[in-house]
Order: structure tokens, then sequence, then C-alpha cells
């Protein structure tokens, strides 16, 4: 975490497992984008990362252990964060961006990426479900067919396919820099048109999407409790203990 | 109609009329479809055609003879059961998808095209409005303007232009065998997490779909007693008869 | 103006000002609009320029001496006579389409653009927040990400850009008869068709927009108001006064 001016960079640094992120990892992002939102210095949020990916998503040990996705979880907490923050927040990925590695994407006002990152959300093939809002952003986004082929079949997609979708603004070599200079000139703009203008532009999906993250999160944990979920686990662990 | 292991495939089959879809085959597919929502052993639904179209969709003399489309009536069951179907539903086209040949896509959650396939929904040149729910589904899918373009004016697009809107997934000579591909891919996937990820995908549309085509049938069926629309049939009738 | 059979020809007459709109060209807009809707000999109307520029917006002087942005104002005259209109509406652009010229055309069913056309909505630049339905349209045609980033840099996009993101339809040197062709052509469609088909393609999202409008109309009222606004106002004329 380092913060230059205006702009806040959270930095995911776990890079020996590309970024897996921990309960307490998400805790701490929930909490430094919660203090964010109500310190009048900070203007702008860019999340990047240590390493060669984004980040390989919720690090499977720790959700098997503690699968908990309601309310009050730092999984919840987090999503809930960014999906409430009133300023713009901006990522920047790279390498692997695995299942909220994508969907918290969605949530973020502009994305730059390099153009090695991988995206993908593969809840399904996990007999998990769709989660963090992307059952309803994502086919709104792409359209349903894009989105029901993305989720049924899990399969990744480029940094080209992402920029075709509109999910995400640039890609440079150098996303980090770029992400900078994005939230540099929007900490220049005048500050309260920023907020209100960001704030209309959620309005419409803002309440839907409470509704939505809820009933996703309850889905999710009862997939998770499931004998096909447990089965896609250990042929998951088994894959990939297999590759190393 | 074929069980090919856990994918049904359902097939029109009335090559010599191009696939003009009659009453009795609204019936027959919608009770298929329902039935195999029930069928534990069927994952995946995969509708394809015989001949060198998808369909030149409704038949128009069965349609003028009896133009219902309120509740109850073989088309509207036909809609209802794909838009209720609770697995994934595939459709493979090729040639024209004339009309209901291009809306019942829209409640498709992937399509694959020939390259050859015109698409076109020219209602509005028949004195008839857009049906479906396309009316709701083609302005979210690719903008007001675009779906304005091709309502109002009534022309064909191509499958390229249909693959940038996000209608398809894929454009391949062997429209069918990449639909059995992308059936079979998922049909291996954990069935709970496809139908619960489904589920949730069309959540956000599924009630304001419910009331969209009951909209639209109430008007459909005003507009095809209308002077104008009578006028317009007999146009197309003329001209058609002209052209053979 | 000039109606040319059933195509009623609206032109933004003031090209000494890039056709800066004044309180008195939305007002006389507003009414022309409202009187085509109720005319049976119009069946279209085509919104067009005269000058280099579709337009460069609010006029800023007009705007800083009365900047009323509420029901019974012109520029809300004129938004909601667009977001009214039962018939389609075209429109034809070319130059700067800057704020209010970039927010109508998503009121428009067609839009055609000259290939010099430059788009933006710095609202946010100027201390101001999205308008005219633009925080609920723009998100909705191009995803949040693409908004955010043309809403928060206030940058300008191309022609190109516009097609892309469906804006608009089609781009041509002369984008004045291309807007008269498809005018013409949707003339000569069954017009009870054509306006069924298109309230059912509004239906959807044509009460959201009531809301949204006046919350936008609110917020633009007060942030017009604001120390930061008014800041960036005399930036903006400073700045401009220096171009000159």
């Amino acid at each position: 975490m380092e913060q230059i001016g205006p702009v806040l960079a959270l930095t995911l640094n776990r890079p020996e497992k590309k970024n897996a992120i921990t309960q307490e990892m998400y805790q701490t992002l929930a909490t430094k984008i919660n203090e964010a939102a109500a310190d009048f210095a900070i203007r702008v949020v860019v999340i990047n990362s240590n390493g060669d990916s984004f980040t390989a998503g919720n690090d499977i040990n720790d959700f098997a252990n503690n699968p908990a996705m309601d309310q009050g979880s730092p999984v919840f907490n987090f999503l809930f964060a960014i999906h409430n923050f009133p300023k713009p927040l901006i990522a920047a990925v790279k390498g692997r961006a695995v299942g909220i590695g994508t969907t918290m994407l969605m949530h973020c006002d502009l994305v730059t990426a390099n153009p090695d990152t991988k995206f993908s959300m593969p809840f399904v093939s996990l007999g998990l479900v769709a989660e963090g809002g992307s059952s309803y952003l994502f086919p709104r986004l792409v359209g349903h067919a894009k989105a029901a082929e993305i989720f049924l079949t899990g399969r990744t997609f480029s940094a080209d396919e992402a920029l075709a979708m509109g999910l995400i603004n640039k890609i440079t070599t150098d996303e980090l820099a770029a992400a900078m200079e994005f939230a540099n000139e929007i900490a220049e703009q005048p500050p309260d048109a920023v907020i209100n203008t960001k704030a209309l532009l959620k309005s419409g999906s803002h309440e839907a999407l409470n509704q939505v993250m809820r009933a996703e999160g309850e889905l999710f944990r009862m997939a998770a409790e499931s004998d096909e979920a447990q089965q896609a686990f250990m042929n998951f662990l088994a894959k990939k203990s297999k590759v190393k």
C-alpha cells in the first residue's frame, strides 16, 4: 500500500501463490477501501499486484476450510466495499485474473491490462456459481450468449477479448503506469462532480446488485457444500498437484 | 429428434417450406422442451434444422388463418418453454433465420451459425410488432440505435454482424458440429452448478420478460388484425408469388 | 425547419457560435417536436445542423445566466420532448457534438455521422454531472468501464468509436443524405407498426429514465451553483479566450 498524492495504490502481494487471496487479505482490502472512502485526501484508489499475476482468485485451501460467503464474511466485506466505494476505483491487471480476479473488475471504474492477461471465471467447473455480482453485470456487459459461454464452459479469455467486451479500458505492457495516468487525470477533476457522476452511473443497478450479490452468495455457499463441488474440488487439486 | 447421450437434438424438419413453423410444430417443440426440463438424463438441448435454412419464421398461411399469439397458443407455449427452460439451450443456424427464427435465439444460451446465415426480423414491414421478447432483449444486446434500425427498416443482417452484436457465439461451416461440441462440453460440467448459474444469469430479466412477452403478444394480435397488416400481408404474398 | 413529404427536418442554425443551444432554441425544438408528435402528416423527424458543427452544446453564457435544469425549463422541455416523441427521431451529426449534442443522440432512434465528428460529454471537467439521461443510457450502451472513462476524463471520441459503441448507425461524408434515406425508408413502413415497435423498444427504460432525468437535473442544478463548477467555468472561459 502506497499513497502517491491523492491516489492510493493497494497491491496484492503474495506472488509466491500467484496472489491467491486469503480471508485476511480480503479483510485488509475491505478495511483500506472503506477508510479511503472517508479520507478527503484520497481521490482515487488503484488496485494492482506484485509478481507475474493479478490473482489466482480465492485461495482454494483457505476457501475449503472456510467457504463462508455471506454477510460479514471477509469476501463479502471486500465485495461490498468495492460495490459501495464512492470514488473512482481503478485496477491494473496482468497474468492470470481468475474468479474474483475477474469479477471484481466489474465493480471497478477503469481497468488497464497487460497484453498477457488471461481472464477466467471457472466457477461452474468447480461446482460453484457465478459470484460477486457477475451473474448480473457480465450478461449486461457482453450479452447473454457470450456470458453463458464464458460461465458454462469456464474458458479463459484474452485481453483483446476483454477490451472488445468493454470489461477493460486499455491494453499496454505497462498496465500500472497506465492505471496511474488515468488515476492522476481523474484526481485533477472537480471531486464532487466525479463522485456525483459515478453515483449516477451506478444508481440504476446499485440496489439490484445488493440483492443479486446476496442471492449469489447464498447459492455459492450451498454449492460449495454440495457433493458435486467437493468432487470438482478434489479433481482440481489432483490436477494441480499433477501439473506441479 | 434424437438423443445422443445427455444431449437432445430437436430438428426443424420441413425443408420444402424452408422450415416455416406451423402451429403443430410450435406445440411439438414446446412439449419436447418441457419434457426435457424434467428429464434427468437430458442436460442440454440443441435446436437445429434440416435443409438449407434454419427457418423462414412463422408459416404465413398458417398464421393468416390463426394469428393467435396469446397465452395457451402454440407459439406462446413455445416461447415460454424456451424462456423457462432451466438447462442450457443451444441453437445451430444456417441460411435464413427469419422472424421468430432470430428472436428465439435471444432465449438460447449459445448459438452457432453457418457463415451463410441471414438474420431478419421484418415484423414492422408486415405491419406487425417486435415479438418473442425481442423488443426487450435486442436493444439491451445491441443498443437502441442498432435495434431501432433493424426493426424499423426490417433489413437482414449477416453472421459477422450477429457475432459482433453478441447474438451468436461462433461462425463455422459445420455449425451443427460446433453446437454439439459446446453441448457436450457443457454436459460434462457439474449439472447443478450449470442450472443455478443459468438461473442467476436470467434472474435479472426473467420476470420483466414475462410481462414484455405478454404485452408484445397483445400488440401483435391487434396489429395482425389491423388494416395496415392485412395490406402488408397481401403485398408480401403478391411479391412472393411474383418471385416464384 | 423544412418538411419534405412525411419527414420533418429541424436544423440547428447558429453556425457562427457552432450551434451552441440557447434557451430559446431549446424551447423552439421542444415545441416543434411536440407538434410533430400530434401531426398525422409527419412520420419521421430529422435533427441536423448548419455550418461545420452539430452543436457546441449548451450556450455557456446563456447557461451561466440561467442554469435552470428543472421541470418546465426549456432544456427539460426539449429533453422530455425527445424522450417522449412517439415517432422515429433521426439525427445527422458532424464536427463537434458536445455535451447535450452527444446526450440527445441517446434518445434518437438512428444517428448518421460525418467521419469528422468529435463526440464529448465534458460535464465533470466543468464541475457538472452527466445529464439528459446519459448516466443511465450510456453505461447500458457501452458498459460501465467505458462510460466511466468518457465521463470522468471528459475526453472526446471519434465517429469510429461511436459506431463501435452502437451510439450511431452509419458513418458517411453526406450524413444528412444518409439520415434522409433512413427517414424515407422508415416513412414508407406501416406507421402504426413503427410507432408500436418504437414504444415496445423504449418501454423497458421509459419510466426509469423519467426518474433518472429528474435526479440528474437536480444534481446538475446543485453542481452548477457549486464553487467547484464556478471555478471550472472560469477556467474554461479563460482557456477559450486564450485559444481565440
